[in-house]
């Protein structure tokens, strides 16, 4: 029988310190969706990565991780998928094992932020996106992608996530994320002030892969030109190493419109130095 | 102000005869989304089309037809989306006019058969289709696009719809559509006779676009290998002239996977050839 | 300096019975333009071709034929490139040798045409298209792809052009063409009757390749479902070879729109079938 | 009946402030046609944007924008579509509104630069552009997208026309452009003191998409490399809110050449930010 | 741990009676490459497909087949790789289960038949193809995707293969073919006399893809128009469940090239139905 | 016949100080091929850029280059299509003139610089590349596209190699390159200190283009995201002019990969920028 996991993690559920998953749905999206075949598209390319990075001068093979594939998933129902993901998220915790998702669609990170708060009541969350997700309601629904930040706060309460990379939303958005948490638009430069701000605290990392300009993450639902370079955001997520982390994400690509496997290919390598990054 | 409707269909709503409306939602496919892009690009494609039909000598131009725009959707509430179809159908029939939907996914189909077998009684269903949709559930779901057939057998009850073109499904499936209704496998050798046993009923067309081979229709969520050419479709279709069709609609096609325009081409030229059908 | 040709078209020009040329010119195309590419994407690709053929058994290597490459060609000046190519039509045809044109767009068939009509005044044009090309005007111009036959018409007069496959115009366009010419909608079946008719006159063949169903040629400008398959189209193109031939051209493919190479490869087999088809 | 414009532009013609139109012509280039399809696909597209903007904390939805739709267009005749285009500008501007252009090809933009000058005699044009567009003929045509500058040169005279990020052309069209107007090679390090310069006239602003790298603007005809960025660009086009912009253009946008639609996206949120930079 | 193998293959190796497995090599390839990725991606697309077929009334869940994955390959090496071929079939056979191996190039078939008849001393092969891949050499070599059926020829003797569908070669291929062995060109008219014919005898089938048409198999290196329709092969597929199938592969499909997925579709389903025409 | 050459490369092998050749082999690649391509489609679409460098300063009708076209390749056979680029390297040098191969893939570098070290026993090597291509052997194998440098290095020894860019590897690959060459990871900035060093040696360059990101070049085998932009790479190439050029190539370009053609016109401006360099 073939192996089919991503490249380096083939460590036994027992001995695993991460445990990779995908999470294939994204009913919910209103542009481009497309998002639910990224976790076996970037299982199969990640084949074409070392698994040593030279940027953190680390080895997937001297990790413990392993890929448990993918969760089951309720095309046009959010709610028992968001289950789902809740219910796997929480055993890995319980576990004592660090989850980590591959989406789908962003509004998933609801169900994981969700379990992870429920064992880490001091959590923080690190947020890379092109867009505020801070809607109450869109198009009528609250469980959407473009809510999906906005439930988190419902959750986890004022002055927890911090957003960066942020340049698209309604100006409401704008308005209650400046408020109620922490947002920088456009970019990452004060990234090290927050990361000296939380370093004490457990953390979870939702990357929105769209925070990324189209120039390097053209595979995705909705591209917002503006965005940050690929080495741009790998300089700031390589800061996070001081850390806590004890849950992460990347979510919302889109396989079938990276005509070029270009988008595919910078996942790939951006999740080899988060698991790279995790203790 | 731009014009910006199926070409030929700028009738008044008061003064048509037919009613095209769009109906953008996807959310239920569990193989490639993005029928949702389906209206919109058929009717910018539709430029590149005449109006007049040499198979039927007859121009768009002589008849009543009105282009609506889309309807409301709800992505990821297959719920209130039905819900949303329903009420164009129904108004549309009450204002003694024929519904024409443009899908989006066949899901939707439900819905607006549902809307005219509320005025017409007798209503019969002329279905065709790769697959059988005749699925009672589909990963635990009840309303999707892998189950409408079944839905709408529930709904209107035995020995009502004539499927055609079937290549794809369950085992039991199959022996629940040969058993409950009609089913031709593979092709349209029997639609002769069956126009002959419903010429005297109300007829609602449904046509999944993935009936025609993915040679002729590439551009569609699940290709199925095997069927129709677009020549033996339009043939079949013209055939339905001689009857009584009081709503109809073409769902599944998928835009962003017709990389080379011609599965848009071919669903706008049986859009026009659909609506020079009706009377 | 590399060899760059149609493979197997390597006589010198005063050997060769048969002249092939490009003329990458599609200013006047309303839909989508790129047929400009042909002519150098065919020679790139005729590498793939074997110089013999199983359906004719002959090869091009037993032919005198020589490729000159692309003439001049003004974008945006329809007159100036029309002129360019009836200049050059007839130095081939006064030089007692058969010209081929690859277009380029269709409208400069009627430069090739006129040229060879000045020569040969009891010539035939048998033309293959999806579309009537019959108008008088297009968007108020009277060069233009659409017009190409009417004007070919204006030059050469009544009942000698002679038009297959047709699916798409104005009901005043098939009108016109069924009162002046001879037109076939939509097949070939009387293609045999034609050849009878016409086998003692000089012949221009001028193939658009829509004509081909979008299934085998969706490289083009303007699709439209319903048309020939290939193997159709090269039986009724075989049939050809017991007529005399005196001029020929094959337009509107467009390398851009064919994205798998298939129309591609289509052309360059039709291209070798034809060249092998000449005396 | 749809609505079809771009995003948040649905004033009246009377009470717009601002007008839009397309002009879908391109048949003067010489390269990789296609931009004729760039209104329609804005306006699609468009739809995925915000009206709100971040950069400039304003609203299209506050400003009084009006689409009239795409004008009167001629294939293969330049001098007809460029008339049309002179005859909307004109009107536009008499009606004391800011005309803005989506091409379309570049030569277009001669013709709303010239109707612009007719009102504002002092008029200074700022030019984003990789290729200088600086030839006196082009194939032997004067009318072309290579030659649009030159033309506008020789319509408005010396030392009026800033051009920047030029990076391909002739060595005489660089000297030209240096000798009889301005011109920052590769870059737009001077735009600041150009801006000084101009502050104090009527600017027209022709924006040649292709200015910005491949990597950020693949769907255009004549890519080339080592273009500016699309925060560079952005960022420069945002310290153009202190001029008096009384017209301006986006063209060569070339949606069919933009497989991933990354391109239209950066055209499209550039349409924006140019709106909002209008008073 | 995911799995991951074609659908339904989920026997265990010592219970199955079919072993599918890839061999992603593409080497030798003189046009376009790329089959390497098929066996991976058919696998990933399997999911798309219904176990059960309509054709045959069958299921792949009652069948006993495993899928044991890619053999090793080594690229730029043909030796090496046909060794690694051999060497797998050959344990196959020996323990008593039907090969079926997934290309990779056509070179491959040499191997397994190689292998397979060293079993079966009386073998007959049925080969369904576009070309004669009967060179003796091409471009120097002697192990490459044009000389495969040469080199089995030169294996198993005279008279013991039977091609069709072949439409392109070398005049001298051609009648080497038809002295040696026995040829059908571009049909499979008398496919049920060569049944008739090899009855009794043990069947190795090799089946490149580039048989179908360009319109169903877009995807594979060599594309050569004027082929089968998908249903044509199918149906000739379906004549040989009265043989003896000992072993079997499917070659040439490219991936990379089949950019809306039709092929592999294609592919996939032909797999599921060559698996239950084994015994 | 027509002219088909790099733009500008017209001289007379005799007169020529600069000798243009591709070699169109990919077998050995282990990812994706088809760098194969590569030589004709620059060929093909250097057409669309301009023979004047801004950047320079230069034309290249100013200077003696000529273009021969593709040698002898043997798909599937290393050590064969090695031995052809050595021979025509090695006339190339002995004639005085200045060897630039136009690749395929990386390995091919091995046997031109091994022609050039030949002649010049002090030659130095400047090499660009994503990878480190530093493996003594790749499945098996030791002549490969991933061991190319480390053959180099067997060959010409020690400290004599300078590579650039350098972004992924095995450790081990990293540590021999540090002990025994010079290598730059992630990027150029010590490429001034290297100049200096290497300023009065005859100087190999070779220039693997996926040293650049896949923002900028998407098409080609390995992507590898965090690579240099095209800005970074041509300003480096610039300061390359001080040197004693005397052999370059251009490897890894992979057409069918570049779906908006901008890779192809990065490769083509890079060509013409190197070919400027040489004296």
């Amino acid at each position: 029988m073939n192996k089919f996991h991503f490249i380096g993690c083939n460590a036994s559920y027992e001995e695993a310190k991460v445990v990779l998953f995908g999470a294939p749905f994204d009913s919910t999206v209103s542009f481009r969706p497309g998002t639910r075949f990224a976790p076996n598209r970037i299982r199969l390319d990640s084949e074409g990565l070392e698994t040593y990075s030279p940027y953190q001068d680390e080895d997937l093979n001297n990790k413990k991780i392993t890929d448990i594939g993918d969760i089951d998933i309720y095309y046009g129902n959010a709610l028992n998928t968001l289950e789902s993901v809740y219910t796997t998220t929480k055993k890995i915790i319980e576990d004592d094992k660090i989850p980590f998702m591959i989406g789908g669609e962003h509004l998933l990170s609801y169900a994981s932020v969700s379990a992870t708060y429920k064992h880490y009541k001091d959590l923080r969350v690190i947020h890379f996106d092109a867009h505020t997700d801070y809607r109450d309601q869109y198009f009528g629904e609250t469980l959407s992608h473009a809510t999906v930040i906005r439930r988190i706060h419902d959750e986890i309460g004022d002055k927890k996530i911090y957003s960066f990379g942020i340049r698209s939303g309604q100006k409401e958005e704008f308005l209650f994320a400046e408020e109620h948490q922490y947002i920088e638009k456009f970019d990452v430069i004060t990234l090290d002030k927050v990361i000296e701000e939380v370093k004490n605290y457990p953390i979870y990392l939702t990357l929105d892969l769209d925070v990324l300009d189209p120039a390097y993450m053209s595979g995705t639902g909705t591209q917002d030109p503006g965005g940050l370079t690929f080495k741009e955001l790998l300089n700031a997520l390589l800061k996070l190493k001081v850390l806590n982390i004890v849950g992460l994400d990347i979510v919302e690509l889109s396989p079938d419109y990276d005509t070029s496997g270009a988008s595919t290919a910078a996942a790939t390598k951006l999740i080899r130095e988060l698991l790279l990054l995790t203790k």
